[in-house]
């Protein structure tokens, strides 16, 4: 069975890392949401692509979710007494990541060929791909301010109550995204949040329409469970948009995007009567063996909603 | 005395630091060659800037003589496991300053503005002054091929035989670079590459004109001792430029420009005869009073040749 799953951050990451334990790499790519790439300190930094390279490579700080392990800070202590900015927690080994990235940027690659490279070098088999090549910058509007994405989510601390996501228009998929959705026998949403990892991503021409269209599965995790993000804004964010704070709400908002939709057990029975199929999963990822179980889980249920 | 220092790098920067012990602060203005610095792994970088900031800091790390002490190696040891360039070695203390400067830059400040943001942060006193604002590469021509300075200098470890030094056009100085020389006593060249560090500055409009035509004293060290240059290629480009690498040949290069020449006593009685007064001392410069002596020394000359 070819995946393609769509991931944000820590959530996606994790679930793509239990897709690549249990699948040949060759049937695996993660498309990764680039929306909450930014310029700092003149380097080029894309975590949700960062965060999904680590967990794969199997370098993930485990503690965080976001950054590598082993992690030192010697220049972020360094530029903050220089009198820079330490919102965004830069650690020695990640600076690496993003130095070798605004290399290859600027020496004109594309940054699907640097996450390529990247890949190579981290030990990383499975195809991750940005959901472009195009900067595509989400931004957070709260009220009469419009944050970038991460001066919202990191320096505010997601804070500021929500009023509207803004997306950028006209952004492109590459070919190799359009490829992998072209081949794939399922398509995964990854818990992750919808509003700023997943939207973003369906967001880019022709996504959204590739997954109505074409006649593969699609399946979204639910990123909410006991009525709580199990990291991040997103229930939060649901309650700032007039939305239940819910798996059944996540649901709804997919809509009829998705064939079928998996949810924790902590919310057993309340996704009775959807539209679509369900399963009621145990979603929590603490360990590698949790997410090759959950993984397993939802290639089986993929199964059965491919011979339907 | 108000003194204006021209500097390169490390004979430079401790020159620098001798006559910052022992003037005034608000007496010395130190101008910094901005011909070798470059953009690489998407930061500004300004080596002979750096170079000065660290020494006059008290943070320069005094075995290498280029950047700072206790430095580790951890982001550029990742960089080169990430497969990325790592001949231009960048500390993690360091990377820092690259960080902060590129930052800057990018929000719009002048080169000049984030030099005197970083000595109010470093605790340095004296003005250190980017010569100019504008990119100003020094290019070394060596036979067809043409290099850009770092790749010369740090990359190809300064090997390639010069055929000449392709300095840019159309580079003009700062005010407050015109400011520091119009009110100058003495206007000092520090023992500094006359190449590679010196003829950059002397090439930025209006500055040799200034050095012409301004009534201060002009004095320079040499940094040729014994026939060797004390760090850096300095006696090997006069080698392949056709002049004696000798102390005397330095003098004879800067000719008319200076009024007062100073050269080590390892050569004792190689400047007889010249155009200008000479001053034979010993130019080691290994602790910090070496640094304070012999610019004490240089002082005590100065006001000689002020008073004739």
């Amino acid at each position: 069975m070819k995946v393609v799953a769509l991931a944000g951050g820590v959530g996606g990451a994790k679930l793509a890392d239990g897709i690549a334990r249990i699948l040949p790499p060759e049937d695996v790519t993660i498309i990764v949401n680039t929306g909450d790439d930014f310029e700092h300190l003149g380097l080029t930094i894309c975590p949700d692509l960062d965060t999904v390279l680590y967990r794969l490579a199997g370098v993930a700080n485990d503690e965080t979710g976001w950054g590598r392990a082993g992690e030192s800070w010697r220049t972020i202590t360094e530029v903050a007494a220089l009198g820079g900015p330490d919102w965004f927690r830069l650690g020695d080994l990640d600076l690496a990541t993003h130095l070798m990235r605004t290399h290859m940027l600027r020496e004109g690659e594309s940054l699907t060929a640097v996450t390529h490279h990247l890949c190579q070098k981290l030990g990383i088999q499975v195809s991750v791909l940005p959901m472009s090549n195009q900067p595509a910058p989400t931004q957070i509007q709260s009220g009469d301010t419009v944050y970038p994405f991460q001066t919202w989510f990191v320096q505010e601390k997601w804070q500021p109550p929500i009023t509207r996501v803004l997306l950028p228009e006209d952004v492109r998929a590459t070919r190799s995204v359009i490829r992998a959705f072209e081949t794939a026998d399922l398509v995964l949403i990854a818990p992750s949040n919808p509003f700023v990892s997943i939207d973003p991503i369906l967001n880019v021409y022709p996504i959204r329409a590739l997954l109505m269209d074409l006649p593969q599965a699609v399946i979204a995790v639910s990123p909410i469970v006991g009525g709580q993000a199990v990291k991040g804004p997103a229930a939060k964010m649901m309650q700032e948009l007039g939305l239940p704070h819910t798996s059944r709400a996540v649901a709804e908002y997919y809509d009829e995007l998705i064939d079928g939709f998996v949810y924790d057990v902590q919310d057993a029975g309340s996704c009775d009567g959807l539209a679509v199929e369900t399963r009621c999963l145990d979603t929590m990822m603490y360990t590698a063996e949790d997410r090759t179980r959950l993984a397993q889980e939802i290639i089986e249920f993929a199964e059965v909603l491919l011979k339907d």
